[in-house]
């Protein structure tokens, strides 16, 4: 008899470095840049920096938040980090104690903050808007830049709305948009447009440096079409207890399942508190590994903080200690988020945090 | 010009001690313990188990896992600790390392596990089930324990379905079960069966124990009358950038808001890789206090990872750096989980966990 308590991440780093590789290859005249922001997208920013600049000699990195960039700063001394959240008085002192952080100006008014902080030797980029309507400087703003001010940015950057859709009218729109602002405004400079679904547009979406994340990390940023990459994720809980579910009885918080007739079911060590989403109550698919075969499963009842609960009467052979799966190479975390009604970027984001887990690289 | 780029999340801590006394007064025959699991709902176990520890005298604390239940033991050394997932081959070292974590058996399988470990002097909880079917002793396995079996366990726990909802059936349901079992198998054992809004069903269903810990920290647990609990959490994060939204332009990732007439939008540093849900995309709402008022706002467009963005348009005076609002005591975590079709426990565990936040006690 086994019991197991803990929920288990696995990490394939040889899948995110295998993914890096393939990606850079589709963009083989742009430069190669890792996005690890939001601790890479909940992979670990650590793990993944140190394995791309040691293994792929990559020399760009892309954070949201300074702080970020410190964390993984002395892993990648050779390296340029990007801050996308650009410079502000809660991080200023941040970049002034790690030179290789560089701040995304994405407007006026912290191109003021900037350049009165005099942050010497330190070219930043400048993010213009092109469709997102996000962060970035609006064609009114740019104008108004003096000759002196366009000379201070090392690199022009934007992003795409719409590039996991090969042919909506926005990509257009936008590299139109990038194109005819940065020869304007920075004929110069040296430019980035897309992240991960834009490598998939082709070349002209590379520009000089592409931003590889969602895709590097397994994530299916092709939806027209099958996921080129390899599966990075594999989240798995143990089952704690089995136990009869007897005709007419509820199960879960608010009594939202009721059994139609006799079930087994298996109450499984993990919850929302670990990341896996509530809105999978109900809903939900989880598999087991037994007799040598791959059987489906689902959640009933409501998700709850620690545990969730499976109707396992058609899987043969289950014990306790056995491991529940809810996402793997055959279900991945596109699948997962398509039932939870959301992207498995939110679901890798939350699952990441969590400190219960044992997280296994692999 | 101010510029900021960090979301802030402020805890009110002497409110959760407030709470956690207007609480322990509803039950003044029981015993009050904490529940301080998923890092305290993400408000932070050890802070609160300290200060519960150190202000209110509590010495009795609920973990879900034993790990989460070492992280507190040196900080309240004379209290007892629970572990509601129990004991197994992964978390067994901890018991043997912290003597005041008591484990919550659920399973025969695991009071054999437990047996065979001889973890001296520990009396464990047994945890009995009585309706919500999820973790615990069904009676079939109850009747076949033995005397010396019974004499092991120094309480006997259960949970509530349906505590929320005062007329629920379930309620009568289970406590029936509850005193049936409890006085057929232990009849001389503590007793505690229910959380924060069991605490409001009446003095039947507070035994021995109560376990305090949604209501401690805000949430209101009576959605049937108005919340009785003071608000602990406030969320709020920086505007980085105020613009000009063309009628006609679109908003965000899929381009999922078009702009029906002129608009200003302002992009804030918040995302859903700072645990604001997703969900909120297109729907949320967002406050601004300016010019000494109080002002609505909506998020419009996908809420991404690192940013969202607000229609300000009836904002007078905002600038950057101004905070938008996302929760505080006038539209707390309860309304935000409304609008994201969730509860606030989820919202909250999320939030906890980033490191992104600047995190302030208060």
């Amino acid at each position: 008899m086994n019991i197991l308590t803990r929920p288990i991440l696995e990490i394939n780093l040889a899948n995110v470095l295998k993914n890096y590789k393939m990606l850079a290859k589709i963009a083989d005249k742009a430069i190669p840049a890792a996005v690890v922001k939001d601790d890479a997208y909940g992979i670990g920013a650590e793990k993944v920096s140190q394995l791309l600049y040691e293994q792929a000699n990559c020399r760009c990195f892309f954070v949201a938040h300074a702080l970020e960039g410190e964390r993984i700063s002395h892993l990648v001394p050779q390296a340029t980090i990007y801050v996308l959240q650009g410079i502000g008085a809660d991080s200023l002192a941040v970049f002034q104690k790690n030179g290789n952080l560089i701040p995304v100006i994405s407007s006026p008014e912290m191109l003021e903050f900037f350049k009165q902080n005099n942050l010497d030797g330190i070219k930043p980029a400048i993010q213009i808007e092109t469709g997102l309507n996000r962060l970035g400087f609006r064609e009114n703003e740019l104008t108004r830049l003096s000759d002196d001010d366009k000379k201070i940015f090392g690199l022009v950057l934007s992003h795409l709305a719409c590039a996991d859709e090969k042919d909506h009218f926005m990509n257009h729109h936008q590299i139109e948009n990038f194109t005819k602002l940065k020869n304007k405004y920075f004929p110069k400079t040296l430019s980035t447009l897309s992240a991960s679904d834009g490598v998939f547009l082709g070349e002209e979406f590379h520009q000089n440096i592409v931003r590889l994340g969602a895709a590097m990390y397994g994530i299916n940023t092709t939806p027209y079409r099958q996921n080129q990459m390899e599966n990075v994720v594999t989240l798995k809980a143990p089952v704690l207890q089995i136990a009869n579910l007897p005709k007419g009885d509820f199960v879960g918080y608010s009594a939202t399942y009721r059994a139609s007739s006799d079930r087994k079911i298996a109450i499984v060590s993990i919850g929302y508190g670990d990341g896996l989403p509530r809105s999978l109550s109900n809903i939900g698919k989880v598999f087991f590994k037994t007799l040598n075969k791959l059987t489906e499963a689902r959640i009933i009842g409501r998700v709850s903080m620690d545990n969730v609960i499976c109707d396992v009467t058609a899987v043969e052979g289950l014990q306790c200690g056995d491991m529940a799966y809810f996402a793997d190479d055959f279900y991945t975390l596109d699948d997962v988020a398509r039932d939870a009604g959301t992207i498995s970027y939110e679901i890798m984001s939350r699952l990441g945090k969590n400190t219960r887990f044992l997280k296994v690289y692999k």
